[in-house]
Protein backbone atom coordinates (compact mmCIF):
# COMPACT_ATOMS: atom_id res chain seq x y z
CA UNK A 1 0.00 0.00 0.00
CA UNK A 2 2.83 2.50 -0.19
CA UNK A 3 4.18 4.51 2.87
CA UNK A 4 2.89 4.56 5.94
CA UNK A 5 0.63 7.33 7.21
CA UNK A 6 1.51 9.97 10.31
CA UNK A 7 -1.66 9.86 12.67
CA UNK A 8 -1.35 13.24 14.99
CA UNK A 9 -4.33 12.39 17.42
CA UNK A 10 -4.74 15.47 19.16
CA UNK A 11 -7.30 17.47 21.49
CA UNK A 12 -8.03 19.32 24.47
CA UNK A 13 -6.47 17.43 28.01
CA UNK A 14 -9.57 15.36 29.04
CA UNK A 15 -10.45 14.24 26.05
CA UNK A 16 -8.87 11.20 26.17
CA UNK A 17 -6.70 10.91 23.42
CA UNK A 18 -3.89 9.36 25.30
CA UNK A 19 -6.53 6.28 25.90
CA UNK A 20 -6.88 6.37 22.55
CA UNK A 21 -4.14 6.27 21.04
CA UNK A 22 -2.99 3.13 22.94
CA UNK A 23 -6.11 1.35 22.07
CA UNK A 24 -5.43 1.94 18.59
CA UNK A 25 -1.55 0.74 18.60
CA UNK A 26 -2.84 -2.11 20.07
CA UNK A 27 -5.65 -3.14 18.20
CA UNK A 28 -4.22 -1.70 14.60
CA UNK A 29 -1.03 -2.35 13.13
CA UNK A 30 0.04 1.10 14.00
CA UNK A 31 3.34 2.43 15.92
CA UNK A 32 2.94 4.49 18.65
CA UNK A 33 5.62 7.88 18.52
CA UNK A 34 8.02 7.62 21.34
CA UNK A 35 8.94 11.27 22.35
CA UNK A 36 12.82 12.01 23.54
CA UNK A 37 12.68 13.88 27.00
CA UNK A 38 15.29 15.44 29.38
CA UNK A 39 13.08 14.63 32.49
CA UNK A 40 14.19 11.74 34.28
CA UNK A 41 12.58 8.26 33.74
CA UNK A 42 9.96 7.04 36.67
CA UNK A 43 9.30 3.53 38.16
CA UNK A 44 8.78 1.00 35.62
CA UNK A 45 9.37 3.27 32.47
CA UNK A 46 11.59 2.02 29.60
CA UNK A 47 13.90 3.70 27.26
CA UNK A 48 12.64 3.57 24.24
CA UNK A 49 9.17 2.44 25.14
CA UNK A 50 8.39 5.05 27.29
CA UNK A 51 10.29 7.76 26.22
CA UNK A 52 13.86 8.01 24.83
CA UNK A 53 15.90 9.45 28.47
CA UNK A 54 18.38 12.19 27.28
CA UNK A 55 20.49 14.68 28.74
CA UNK A 56 19.36 18.42 28.17
CA UNK A 57 22.71 18.90 25.82
CA UNK A 58 21.75 15.92 23.85
CA UNK A 59 18.37 17.42 23.31
CA UNK A 60 19.19 20.73 22.50
CA UNK A 61 21.97 19.72 20.34
CA UNK A 62 18.81 17.69 18.68
CA UNK A 63 16.94 20.53 18.52
CA UNK A 64 20.08 23.18 17.00
CA UNK A 65 20.13 20.47 13.94
CA UNK A 66 16.25 20.62 13.44
CA UNK A 67 15.89 17.00 14.31
CA UNK A 68 12.37 17.71 16.03
CA UNK A 69 8.67 17.48 14.69
CA UNK A 70 7.80 19.27 17.49
CA UNK A 71 9.44 20.16 20.91
CA UNK A 72 8.54 21.91 24.44
CA UNK A 73 9.82 22.72 27.43
CA UNK A 74 7.04 21.86 30.53
CA UNK A 75 7.69 22.90 33.53
CA UNK A 76 11.62 22.88 33.16
CA UNK A 77 11.89 19.95 31.24
CA UNK A 78 12.12 19.35 27.55
CA UNK A 79 10.26 16.73 25.59
CA UNK A 80 9.85 16.12 21.75
CA UNK A 81 8.99 14.16 18.93
CA UNK A 82 12.52 12.87 16.57
CA UNK A 83 11.61 13.01 13.15
CA UNK A 84 14.17 10.84 11.98
CA UNK A 85 12.27 8.10 13.96
CA UNK A 86 9.39 8.73 12.33
CA UNK A 87 10.48 9.30 9.18
CA UNK A 88 11.87 6.34 8.64
CA UNK A 89 9.11 4.01 10.05
CA UNK A 90 7.00 6.06 7.73
CA UNK A 91 9.36 5.09 4.77
CA UNK A 92 9.20 1.18 5.66
CA UNK A 93 5.42 1.15 5.58
CA UNK A 94 4.32 1.45 9.25
CA UNK A 95 1.62 3.92 10.26
CA UNK A 96 2.55 5.96 13.11
CA UNK A 97 0.39 7.87 15.79
CA UNK A 98 1.38 10.59 17.47
CA UNK A 99 -0.80 11.62 20.63
CA UNK A 100 0.06 15.42 21.03
CA UNK A 101 -1.62 18.27 22.61
CA UNK A 102 -2.90 21.17 19.64
CA UNK A 103 0.42 23.25 20.28
CA UNK A 104 2.73 20.53 19.29
CA UNK A 105 -0.03 19.78 16.49
CA UNK A 106 0.47 22.90 14.97
CA UNK A 107 3.90 22.58 15.26
CA UNK A 108 3.62 18.93 13.39
CA UNK A 109 1.47 20.72 10.94
CA UNK A 110 4.18 23.25 9.90
CA UNK A 111 6.83 20.54 9.74
CA UNK A 112 5.05 18.11 8.32
CA UNK A 113 1.90 18.95 6.33
CA UNK A 114 1.55 15.45 5.28
CA UNK A 115 0.21 13.83 8.84
CA UNK A 116 -3.47 13.33 9.22
CA UNK A 117 -4.66 15.56 11.58
CA UNK A 118 -7.15 14.16 14.32
CA UNK A 119 -9.26 16.04 16.72
CA UNK A 120 -10.50 14.07 19.91
CA UNK A 121 -13.54 16.01 21.53
CA UNK A 122 -14.94 14.86 24.49
CA UNK A 123 -18.70 13.81 24.34
CA UNK A 124 -20.04 16.87 26.09
CA UNK A 125 -18.68 20.05 28.21
CA UNK A 126 -20.57 18.72 30.75
CA UNK A 127 -18.48 15.38 30.81
CA UNK A 128 -15.18 17.25 30.34
CA UNK A 129 -15.61 18.87 33.20
CA UNK A 130 -16.11 15.31 34.90
CA UNK A 131 -13.09 14.22 33.86
CA UNK A 132 -10.68 17.04 34.43
CA UNK A 133 -12.16 16.91 38.18
CA UNK A 134 -12.03 13.10 38.47
CA UNK A 135 -8.59 13.32 38.26
CA UNK A 136 -8.62 14.69 41.53
CA UNK A 137 -5.78 16.77 43.67
CA UNK A 138 -6.89 20.04 42.05
CA UNK A 139 -8.15 22.59 43.40
CA UNK A 140 -11.57 24.67 41.60
CA UNK A 141 -9.38 27.45 40.04
CA UNK A 142 -7.10 25.06 38.26
CA UNK A 143 -10.12 23.08 37.23
CA UNK A 144 -12.17 26.26 36.04
CA UNK A 145 -8.19 27.20 34.51
CA UNK A 146 -7.97 23.84 32.23
CA UNK A 147 -12.05 23.93 31.14
CA UNK A 148 -11.09 27.37 30.06
CA UNK A 149 -7.97 26.28 28.32
CA UNK A 150 -9.81 23.53 26.59
CA UNK A 151 -12.60 25.67 25.46
CA UNK A 152 -9.80 27.66 23.86
CA UNK A 153 -8.87 24.70 22.74
CA UNK A 154 -11.15 23.51 20.85
CA UNK A 155 -11.40 26.47 18.68
CA UNK A 156 -8.68 24.83 16.85
CA UNK A 157 -10.40 22.46 15.31
CA UNK A 158 -10.69 23.97 12.15
CA UNK A 159 -7.27 23.24 11.59
CA UNK A 160 -7.61 19.66 11.55
CA UNK A 161 -9.15 17.15 8.56
CA UNK A 162 -11.10 14.95 11.32
CA UNK A 163 -13.35 15.10 14.03
CA UNK A 164 -13.68 11.90 16.19
CA UNK A 165 -16.31 12.40 19.64
CA UNK A 166 -14.81 10.09 22.11
CA UNK A 167 -17.72 8.97 23.82
CA UNK A 168 -17.14 4.99 23.73
CA UNK A 169 -13.56 3.82 23.39
CA UNK A 170 -14.44 1.12 21.16
CA UNK A 171 -16.22 3.74 18.58
CA UNK A 172 -14.10 6.43 18.80
CA UNK A 173 -10.79 3.36 18.10
CA UNK A 174 -12.90 1.98 15.36
CA UNK A 175 -13.48 5.46 13.51
CA UNK A 176 -9.98 5.94 13.88
CA UNK A 177 -9.19 2.81 11.94
CA UNK A 178 -11.38 3.86 9.41
CA UNK A 179 -10.04 7.27 8.72
CA UNK A 180 -6.50 5.19 8.40
CA UNK A 181 -8.10 2.64 6.18
CA UNK A 182 -9.81 5.42 3.83
CA UNK A 183 -6.52 7.84 3.96
CA UNK A 184 -4.93 4.64 2.16
CA UNK A 185 -7.39 4.63 -0.37
CA UNK A 186 -6.73 8.29 -1.14
CA UNK A 187 -5.61 9.27 -4.70
CA UNK A 188 -2.70 10.95 -4.45
CA UNK A 189 0.60 11.50 -6.92
CA UNK A 190 1.51 7.95 -6.31
CA UNK A 191 -1.43 6.78 -8.36
CA UNK A 192 0.97 7.72 -11.61
CA UNK A 193 3.30 5.08 -10.81
CA UNK A 194 0.26 2.45 -10.01
CA UNK A 195 -1.42 3.74 -13.52
CA UNK A 196 2.02 3.34 -15.41
CA UNK A 197 2.13 -0.23 -13.99
CA UNK A 198 -1.49 -0.96 -15.24
CA UNK A 199 -0.85 0.70 -18.47
CA UNK A 200 2.68 -1.36 -18.69
CA UNK A 201 0.81 -4.66 -18.34
CA UNK A 202 -2.39 -3.21 -20.55
CA UNK B 1 -24.43 12.83 12.37
CA UNK B 2 -25.87 15.48 10.10
CA UNK B 3 -26.34 15.28 6.59
CA UNK B 4 -25.71 12.39 4.24
CA UNK B 5 -23.28 11.64 2.00
CA UNK B 6 -23.36 11.31 -1.80
CA UNK B 7 -20.55 8.36 -2.48
CA UNK B 8 -20.62 8.50 -6.45
CA UNK B 9 -18.87 4.58 -7.47
CA UNK B 10 -17.05 4.80 -10.90
CA UNK B 11 -14.76 3.01 -12.40
CA UNK B 12 -14.10 1.43 -15.92
CA UNK B 13 -16.63 -1.14 -17.44
CA UNK B 14 -15.52 -4.58 -15.67
CA UNK B 15 -14.25 -3.26 -12.78
CA UNK B 16 -16.59 -4.60 -10.78
CA UNK B 17 -18.42 -1.37 -9.55
CA UNK B 18 -21.92 -2.52 -9.92
CA UNK B 19 -21.61 -6.03 -7.38
CA UNK B 20 -19.79 -3.53 -5.13
CA UNK B 21 -22.85 -1.11 -4.55
CA UNK B 22 -25.29 -4.00 -4.65
CA UNK B 23 -22.85 -5.69 -1.31
CA UNK B 24 -22.77 -1.82 -0.06
CA UNK B 25 -26.39 -1.16 -0.10
CA UNK B 26 -26.98 -4.41 1.68
CA UNK B 27 -24.82 -4.37 4.40
CA UNK B 28 -24.23 -0.57 5.61
CA UNK B 29 -26.84 1.78 6.19
CA UNK B 30 -27.20 3.07 2.42
CA UNK B 31 -29.82 3.84 -0.17
CA UNK B 32 -28.77 3.11 -3.61
CA UNK B 33 -29.71 5.97 -6.26
CA UNK B 34 -32.50 5.44 -8.57
CA UNK B 35 -32.14 6.53 -12.17
CA UNK B 36 -34.87 7.70 -14.25
CA UNK B 37 -34.81 5.67 -18.07
CA UNK B 38 -36.74 5.92 -21.02
CA UNK B 39 -36.11 2.40 -21.90
CA UNK B 40 -39.10 0.18 -21.81
CA UNK B 41 -38.94 -2.30 -18.47
CA UNK B 42 -37.11 -5.57 -18.27
CA UNK B 43 -39.48 -8.96 -16.81
CA UNK B 44 -38.47 -8.97 -13.21
CA UNK B 45 -37.65 -4.93 -13.22
CA UNK B 46 -39.90 -2.63 -10.52
CA UNK B 47 -40.68 0.84 -11.17
CA UNK B 48 -38.96 3.08 -8.57
CA UNK B 49 -36.49 0.21 -7.48
CA UNK B 50 -34.72 -1.04 -10.74
CA UNK B 51 -35.66 2.29 -12.61
CA UNK B 52 -38.18 4.84 -13.08
CA UNK B 53 -39.55 4.30 -16.47
CA UNK B 54 -41.08 7.54 -17.90
CA UNK B 55 -41.59 8.81 -21.48
CA UNK B 56 -39.42 10.52 -23.49
CA UNK B 57 -41.21 13.73 -23.07
CA UNK B 58 -41.25 13.38 -18.89
CA UNK B 59 -37.37 12.91 -19.29
CA UNK B 60 -36.59 15.54 -21.41
CA UNK B 61 -38.95 17.98 -19.51
CA UNK B 62 -36.85 16.98 -16.58
CA UNK B 63 -33.76 17.61 -18.45
CA UNK B 64 -35.09 21.51 -19.45
CA UNK B 65 -35.96 22.30 -15.55
CA UNK B 66 -32.23 20.76 -14.66
CA UNK B 67 -33.35 17.95 -12.84
CA UNK B 68 -30.56 15.71 -13.26
CA UNK B 69 -27.24 15.61 -11.48
CA UNK B 70 -26.11 13.76 -15.04
CA UNK B 71 -27.44 12.00 -17.57
CA UNK B 72 -26.73 10.37 -21.06
CA UNK B 73 -28.54 8.84 -23.95
CA UNK B 74 -27.28 5.36 -24.52
CA UNK B 75 -28.48 3.62 -27.48
CA UNK B 76 -31.26 5.54 -28.08
CA UNK B 77 -32.48 5.20 -24.39
CA UNK B 78 -32.40 8.01 -22.13
CA UNK B 79 -31.05 7.70 -18.60
CA UNK B 80 -30.43 10.16 -15.41
CA UNK B 81 -30.28 10.19 -11.99
CA UNK B 82 -32.66 12.99 -10.83
CA UNK B 83 -31.10 15.36 -9.10
CA UNK B 84 -34.41 15.95 -6.18
CA UNK B 85 -34.64 12.04 -5.26
CA UNK B 86 -31.00 12.07 -4.19
CA UNK B 87 -31.06 15.93 -2.43
CA UNK B 88 -34.45 14.89 -0.21
CA UNK B 89 -32.56 11.71 0.97
CA UNK B 90 -28.97 13.64 1.77
CA UNK B 91 -30.74 16.30 3.81
CA UNK B 92 -32.85 13.22 5.76
CA UNK B 93 -29.55 12.55 6.46
CA UNK B 94 -29.28 9.37 4.08
CA UNK B 95 -26.01 7.92 2.11
CA UNK B 96 -26.57 7.51 -1.35
CA UNK B 97 -24.32 5.35 -3.56
CA UNK B 98 -24.39 6.12 -7.21
CA UNK B 99 -22.90 3.42 -9.38
CA UNK B 100 -21.78 5.02 -12.62
CA UNK B 101 -19.75 5.27 -15.49
CA UNK B 102 -16.66 7.97 -15.74
CA UNK B 103 -18.63 10.72 -18.23
CA UNK B 104 -21.55 10.31 -15.62
CA UNK B 105 -19.34 10.78 -12.27
CA UNK B 106 -17.67 13.88 -14.01
CA UNK B 107 -21.26 15.21 -14.65
CA UNK B 108 -22.21 14.46 -11.17
CA UNK B 109 -18.74 16.22 -9.41
CA UNK B 110 -19.85 19.57 -11.60
CA UNK B 111 -23.16 19.48 -10.38
CA UNK B 112 -22.20 18.24 -6.90
CA UNK B 113 -18.56 19.03 -6.02
CA UNK B 114 -19.46 17.63 -2.74
CA UNK B 115 -19.82 13.94 -3.49
CA UNK B 116 -17.51 11.18 -2.81
CA UNK B 117 -15.34 9.82 -5.28
CA UNK B 118 -14.46 7.01 -5.59
CA UNK B 119 -12.63 5.19 -8.15
CA UNK B 120 -12.66 1.02 -8.82
CA UNK B 121 -10.02 0.00 -10.54
CA UNK B 122 -9.52 -4.18 -11.00
CA UNK B 123 -6.93 -5.63 -9.49
CA UNK B 124 -4.87 -6.18 -12.56
CA UNK B 125 -5.44 -5.56 -16.39
CA UNK B 126 -5.49 -9.39 -17.25
CA UNK B 127 -7.69 -9.84 -14.74
CA UNK B 128 -9.99 -6.91 -16.61
CA UNK B 129 -9.19 -8.56 -19.34
CA UNK B 130 -10.46 -11.53 -18.62
CA UNK B 131 -13.80 -10.09 -17.16
CA UNK B 132 -14.69 -8.43 -20.38
CA UNK B 133 -14.36 -11.40 -22.12
CA UNK B 134 -16.15 -13.43 -19.43
CA UNK B 135 -19.25 -11.51 -20.74
CA UNK B 136 -18.94 -13.48 -23.68
CA UNK B 137 -20.71 -13.02 -26.98
CA UNK B 138 -18.10 -10.49 -28.14
CA UNK B 139 -16.25 -10.14 -30.73
CA UNK B 140 -12.57 -9.87 -30.56
CA UNK B 141 -12.37 -6.75 -32.09
CA UNK B 142 -15.11 -5.50 -29.60
CA UNK B 143 -13.31 -6.93 -26.79
CA UNK B 144 -9.80 -4.76 -27.85
CA UNK B 145 -12.43 -1.58 -28.23
CA UNK B 146 -13.75 -2.00 -24.23
CA UNK B 147 -9.96 -2.98 -22.99
CA UNK B 148 -8.72 0.07 -24.78
CA UNK B 149 -11.52 2.20 -23.73
CA UNK B 150 -10.34 0.84 -20.24
CA UNK B 151 -7.03 1.94 -20.07
CA UNK B 152 -7.83 5.64 -21.53
CA UNK B 153 -10.99 5.68 -18.66
CA UNK B 154 -8.21 4.79 -15.78
CA UNK B 155 -6.63 8.19 -16.55
CA UNK B 156 -9.86 9.75 -14.91
CA UNK B 157 -8.23 8.42 -11.49
CA UNK B 158 -6.78 11.83 -10.41
CA UNK B 159 -10.54 13.50 -10.57
CA UNK B 160 -11.54 11.33 -7.99
CA UNK B 161 -10.98 11.34 -4.36
CA UNK B 162 -10.66 7.31 -3.41
CA UNK B 163 -9.18 4.66 -5.48
CA UNK B 164 -10.05 0.82 -3.98
CA UNK B 165 -8.97 -2.23 -5.85
CA UNK B 166 -11.67 -4.36 -6.27
CA UNK B 167 -9.76 -7.81 -5.51
CA UNK B 168 -11.74 -9.26 -3.12
CA UNK B 169 -15.50 -8.29 -2.99
CA UNK B 170 -15.69 -8.06 0.61
CA UNK B 171 -12.28 -6.09 1.19
CA UNK B 172 -12.94 -3.87 -1.82
CA UNK B 173 -16.69 -3.27 0.03
CA UNK B 174 -15.34 -2.78 3.94
CA UNK B 175 -12.98 -0.19 2.24
CA UNK B 176 -15.98 1.81 1.16
CA UNK B 177 -17.85 1.41 4.59
CA UNK B 178 -14.35 2.98 6.34
CA UNK B 179 -14.30 5.66 3.11
CA UNK B 180 -17.95 6.59 4.57
CA UNK B 181 -16.98 6.75 7.93
CA UNK B 182 -14.50 9.23 7.75
CA UNK B 183 -16.02 11.46 5.28
CA UNK B 184 -18.29 11.31 8.51
CA UNK B 185 -15.72 12.08 10.92
CA UNK B 186 -14.19 14.95 8.38
CA UNK B 187 -14.14 18.66 10.02
CA UNK B 188 -16.49 20.55 7.82
CA UNK B 189 -18.01 23.94 7.92
CA UNK B 190 -20.78 22.18 10.26
CA UNK B 191 -18.37 21.95 12.86
CA UNK B 192 -18.45 25.68 13.66
CA UNK B 193 -22.68 24.98 14.83
CA UNK B 194 -20.95 21.94 16.95
CA UNK B 195 -18.26 24.19 18.83
CA UNK B 196 -20.97 27.05 19.33
CA UNK B 197 -22.98 23.95 20.87
CA UNK B 198 -19.69 23.11 23.11
CA UNK B 199 -19.55 26.58 24.37
CA UNK B 200 -22.79 27.79 25.10
CA UNK B 201 -22.87 24.36 27.13
CA UNK B 202 -19.65 25.56 28.56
Amino acid sequence: MGKGLLIVVSGPSGAGKGTICKELAGKADIDLSVSMTTRKPRPGEEEGKSYYFVTEEAFLDHKEKNGFLEWANVYGNFYGTPKKLVLDKLEKGRDVVLEIDIQGAMQVKENFPKGIFVFILPPSMAELRKRITGRGSETEDAINLRFNEALREIAYIHKYDYCVVNGELDEATARIQAIVTAEHSRVTEDIYDMIAAYKKEG
